[in-house]
């Protein structure tokens, strides 16, 4: 049999109205889509139509934005995937859940469970929480350092492996001849005692389809590429150039195979958000109107942000300030700082330029233009190995989607580049991962 | 307009593959019924068509019984009320949570989507944990003691409601033309600081559907009854004759009255095991073959841990021991020992009979019989005012809801006992319950 051309993956970011913040004032907007479950129902659909691997949901523990101007991150994301997998039949279901404010039993359970209820679909995105609102909803009144998180989330995440790992693919008998429903001498404890976790197993749950959920991480700062290395099957990251994104891929896998992993363990999968045009015209046109509709203050304060500068260092008119640190002196988003300093590195621009061409979001790359000019662009990536396939982030949904789907999706397929059909039913399929095998309930690091 | 006649309530426990702990092993189960989430969907949607008030699902976070016999509580319930929901249109979905290994901002946070997702149909049942395998799996070595379980949950129930409250009604705006979206002066921190969480809020999700969701209770001991009093709105209580359950509601409902509620505050639905069949004899034949299917040593060793003795304490064919006290010196679950020796009081009985009436159950009443025994048994209690309604927890699942929805729910409804449609689609319609008004933010523990 000859090896299968390599395939592109495709994941779509439902990030409530859309990527552009203004979305929710489109004509054919629902405003409230942030809270609607028919709507998250909806964007799934038309993905799995097309044949995505997965729908994905970020997340956040408490306010961190202005809310005045737009929707934020509402619903939970597991529950809220629990819903969408009951609404479909093939697309994965990743959700994030942050290990700063977690315990990693219940994590590990939930996971389970929506691996369990969607036939084997689960991803867990794994992060750390590093705003200071999250840390005042969970007792704290200030977000624990870099390291320390990072080092919480290492733990946490091996905890969760291990108890995923806790009942061997046999212990589930179930025969009602004789009796007996589990061999219990096939559940073990993990009896885990470390820095950050002490926590017995096993899980009250059985091993799931996948064997576990796959594990996605979005590991931008050092200690992030670690903790991508050690454990992540996919990575979400943030790139704006070829160069970059590969250097970043040889770094996470060169890295993950020094760990013991295989020569290619992570998926790279950078975010990118498309606002697509029948003409380039069109596409421009439409990226004015969602810009326009977007408060200057709103964007500034959001760029402020990122770059961790007063909002009135920022002067539309003027470059970015010089001698940019990141912010919280290292302690906060790091993916998106550097993604934002990469985007104008050695070319002229304003502050007013960075702001249009972010659009108004952080950090992400966003393209705009005909279904040709995106798949090209797709293309391209994928092809140097800059990219396994990409996190979309529409600029509206489920409109923005729509337009990929009717018009890029046909490109990249004719291309060769994208499936036409499902060709597993579960994540790891899509993904073309291993379903890992039982270790007989070890407790395994990775 | 004339009062409507007090209506009865009833939800079911899906108890995965029914109460009787051999319910799997029945010639139509499902072996696995518990870990598929379409059984919970099919038996919701036979509730739902007999226009029941709520399914309810137990939870545990630790393996807490002997596995070799039957299946366990294992997926996580708020995430599968999250599946059901998806499924149904009208019913309420009523899950446990405990307040012992979880944070109150994730758990308002998961219960505030459940409502929303389900169109206000969420309600939580708020436990304590007592077992000491799940402390182990959240860094402790033994079980928090009965008081400072109890401390926890009360605060940890006020922080919930807080940040419930924590969106005025009108703070989501909306508006395409202005491009106001949230009126942040409307959307207020709670700022709780208190002995056990220091909780900043707001929550991060406008208020829900039904104000809040209903808050459920199970309160047993002293410290419960003032929990339930406090903060509950419906009480799944287990009790076996009418005049302790009377007792019991007047308790809850007279000190919920000291505390400034209203007079009826509290709705009463002790657990009510139910095994049907068209005569009482097909009833008996069905009870028999269920309880033959369960080992002794299970039954046995089920019935000592209610009680806190070590097995060899109980002999089959002589009466309980005596002078027993409350397991765990008061730390165990009151409930099952109160209503398991309120059982035996007076009568003759030896330890056989006791596990006989109980059907290798645990503390609830158990009813074998016809329809119509079974719904004289139900309307006798009803109006007794001994409860409000049941929390039904038929034999097994789905077949022994089916016989009682085909056989008793017509008759409650020809005694104009139990509603034929539902008047409104939330469970605080369902429940007779006010929707609570937006206190502009303020929190507040009642």
């Amino acid at each position: 049999m000859s090896q299968p051309p390599r395939q592109l993956h495709l994941n779509v970011n439902i990030l409530h109205s859309g990527f552009i913040p203004s979305a929710w004032r489109l004509p054919h907007a629902d405003p409230l889509a942030f809270i609607d479950a028919a709507h998250y129902v909806k964007v799934a659909r038309i993905a799995e139509a097309a044949k995505f691997d997965a729908v994905f949901l970020a997340d956040n523990a408490a306010i961190i934005e202005q809310i005045d101007f737009r929707p934020i991150t509402a619903l939970e994301p597991t529950m809220l995937l629990a819903t969408v997998a009951a609404a479909t039949t093939h697309i994965g279901v990743i959700g994030t859940a942050s290990t700063s404010y977690n315990e990693p039993y219940n994590i590990a359970r939930r996971f389970a469970t929506l691996d369990h209820v969607s036939g084997g679909r689960a991803g867990w995105n794994i992060v750390t929480t590093a705003d200071v609102a999250s840390a005042r909803n969970f007792g704290l009144d200030k977000v624990p350092d870099h390291a320390a998180r990072y080092a919480r989330a290492d733990e946490f995440t091996q905890v969760v492996k291990s108890l995923w790992n806790s009942w061997e693919d046999e212990a589930l008998v179930a025969d009602k001849v004789s009796g007996r429903f589990i061999d219990d001498s096939r559940v073990h404890p993990i009896a885990h005692r470390g820095s950050h976790f002490q926590v017995h197993g096993p899980l009250n749950l059985p091993r799931t389809p996948q064997g576990q959920p796959v594990l996605v991480q979005a590991g931008g700062s050092g200690d992030g590429q670690e903790l991508a290395a050690r454990h992540a099957e996919a990575v979400f990251s943030a790139a704006h150039t070829v160069e970059e994104s590969l250097a970043y891929s040889r770094a996470i896998n060169t890295r993950a195979a020094q760990l013991g992993r295989g020569p290619h363990a992570v998926k790279i999968l950078p975010g990118l958000a498309t606002i697509i045009g029948a003409t380039e015209a069109e596409a421009l046109r439409r990226r004015d109107e969602l810009i326009d509709n977007i408060p200057w203050s709103y964007s500034l304060k959001r760029l402020a942000g990122i770059l961790g500068v007063p909002v009135d260092s920022l002067d539309p008119d003027r470059p970015l300030p010089d001698k940019l640190a990141l912010p919280g002196g290292g302690n906060g988003n790091h993916t998106f700082f550097h993604a934002t300093l990469s985007l104008v590195k050695g070319r002229p621009h304003t502050v007013r330029d960075v702001i249009r061409a972010l659009c108004g979001g952080g950090g992400h790359r966003v393209l705009v233009g005909t279904p040709e000019q995106i798949a090209d662009d797709i293309e391209r990536w994928f092809k140097a190995g800059a990219a396994d396939g990409f996190n979309l982030m529409p600029d509206a949904l489920p409109d923005g989607l729509q337009h990929f789907v009717d018009g890029v999706v046909p490109l990249l397929q004719q291309r060769g580049l994208f499936r036409r059909d499902y060709e597993g039913k579960t994540l790891r399929s899509h993904f073309g991962l291993v379903h890992p095998a039982s270790t007989g309930g070890q407790a395994r690091a990775a």
